[in-house]
């Protein structure tokens, strides 16, 4: 176990978990959703709004700042707590799914990923061993595995089939293997990722086979890829049920609010989405009375804020109208406040799911949000 | 004159004025410098980080309200403080400039200015009458007239004859005329801008007539566009000596810290320009020790601040290691820091003109920013 890392589990309602995970950086209270920092930063908002808005955690992309500026820059400056300046604690992903989804010639064997570099065009590998050592130097609190990731609907041949599923399970596991061993950094927590399709047999097999490796904690991967909403439930909650208590649980990349709900209903502790802020850029708002399209005719003379319960810079400050404006405008302050604003939104989010657990009401909560998930304002 | 403006001298130091220009939104100490808020926000800042950089008054661009979201809109919305946010003092630019700049097709003749919509391509009319209506519904503080702006340096024919800034003068004048004749809005002041090119005769015959049509204040125009330093200078000094003393003059788009002061030596109160948050999106960085490069890989691995001098957000908490990170990702928190930090800088340096012609020592800070402005940190 890493060393000032911990769960305690404060309470429950069904399935879904109310703890506290202690890091080498601070306490985080579950169920938390982690913004998406690609670059060390979240999309023009600074480190002081984000405290503000009640965040607790972030999340960046090993395989961005990999490529630009270097881990060994980020480490000279100080890891990301002292490059970035946010002091709270930093989980890392592996940077395997934003190479095989975003660079180019990317191909998985047995050793690794092979990519093309996309800054400038090299061929570079991503080991398991490489990848935590790229994360080490990155200081994150909680490092990400190396996995492979297929998904469930492979668009050039419908369903990916079971036997390609377990072969990259299997791999998944002897990687979260050589990761176990290639760990050299104590203050830091390694979470090993679940995987197996939409199939409920896959997953089970691989959560009591990824358990048995005793890493600090597990994540579901490979889903919100084209499962329907039914199977990524399933596939959850069957891995949920042989998961060790004990350690946290991250549902990796998803989602929307209802999407969140549903996970801290199968006892997920830890999110994280690009949702909140790419929405947020887009001009689509998360409110109390369900999704505003600040794009929409309709808002242009609109002086009201975005939503009279939210008290983020946005609502407090300015009009739909104006922010309106901005974002049609293409002014980086509509994105900022957008995204600020759904991110309030969120905190606020899990803030009640953690009260609702503490209080045994959570059921009432998630139909409250699955109501207003069709909602337009 | 329009209600609530005015014009106190509170100090001099040579021909440099230290002045108070009240307003219906609160005062203005000048020398002041005016952030320019395209769209009505200055790129990704919000009003309470410009408040608190020392910001007093705002320029907004008529012609890109006018475009988006129309001048209706933003009265509808309780006018550019309403609608923005921000209840300091508003200067709004007459359009004229930008139309000629940025609009297809634009043509002049004597009623106005002809150009194709950037938004639907539709052909529409600026005239001295529309272009004060349209500011009196945007509800600016201060508006400026349609002016014809012709370049010092005619890239096609080497230099502007006299002849054609001649007839320009003349016809900013009757354009000066209409537009003073159209004004109904008792609480806008509205400058009139004084042409003739590089030529100290014509700047003077043209002050000395718009000065006649006893405007609120006078801005210097048409400057920056192709003449030497010396003659901008000398443009500007002959202007200013037949312009009345109790009225404001205002420098239109001018500029870098040394021409700043080589305004405020020769008596102008107002400045705008985009170099401040232009510069600072490219990572060029006004600093007390010279212009720091942020794109220069010398700064990749620097933890400290822009400059230790400042006491900006940027410089409070982040290192330059991690702002070149941001600005060569094209992260949106880098362009809205670097901005900031430059703006910071243009107030901190107006705030220092200001104490300096109190004290009678203006002459010295001149010196030490023309020391300055050819060095590199």
């Amino acid at each position: 176990m890493a060393e000032g890392f911990s769960l305690e589990l404060l309470a429950r309602d069904g399935q879904a978990r109310r703890a506290r995970i202690r890091t080498p950086h601070g306490a985080i209270e579950t169920p938390a959703f982690m913004p998406v920092a690609t670059f060390g930063a979240v999309r023009g908002i600074g480190v002081d709004e984000l405290a503000e808005a009640g965040v607790q955690l972030l999340l960046s992309n090993t395989y961005h700042l990999h490529e630009r500026p270097g881990e060994e820059t980020v480490e000279a400056l100080g890891g990301l707590h002292g490059f970035t300046g946010w002091q709270g604690p930093w989980l890392t992903d592996s940077g395997g799914f934003q190479v095989t989804s975003l660079a180019h010639r990317a191909k998985t064997d047995e050793e690794g990923v092979t990519f093309a570099s996309a800054l400038d065009g090299q061929r570079r590998q991503l080991t398991p061993e490489k990848v935590i050592a790229i994360q080490e130097s990155l200081g994150s609190d909680i490092a990400m595995v190396l996995d492979e990731c297929l998904p469930v609907a492979d668009d050039a041949e419908g369903r990916t089939g079971l036997g390609r599923l377990e072969a990259a399970l299997q791999r998944t596991l002897r990687w979260a293997q050589r990761s176990q061993k290639a760990r050299r950094r104590a203050q830091q927590a390694v979470f090993a990722i679940v995987q197996g399709g939409a199939s409920e047999r896959l997953r089970q097999q691989s959560a009591e086979a990824t358990a048995a490796f005793d890493f600090e904690g597990y994540a579901h991967g490979g889903l919100g890829l084209g499962e329907s909403r039914e199977e990524r439930r399933a596939a959850v909650s069957v891995a949920n049920a042989v998961l060790p208590e004990d350690r946290p649980r991250y549902l990796m990349g998803l989602g929307r609010p209802r999407d969140l709900m549903d996970g801290v209903a199968a006892g997920i502790d830890l999110f994280d989405c690009v949702v909140p802020t790419r929405n947020g850029r887009h001009g689509l708002l998360f409110t109390s009375q369900g999704t505003l399209n600040l794009r929409n005719a309709a808002r242009a003379r609109e002086p009201g804020p975005i939503d009279p319960e939210c008290a983020c810079p946005a609502c407090r400050r300015h009009g739909r109208g104006y922010l309106r404006h901005l974002i049609r405008s293409g002014e980086a302050l509509g994105s900022r406040l957008a995204s600020l604003h759904n991110l309030t939104y969120y905190m606020n989010l899990l803030g009640r799911a953690r009260s609702a657990i503490e209080a045994g009401c959570f059921a009432a909560l998630q139909a409250e949000i699955e109501a207003l998930a069709e909602r337009r304002v």
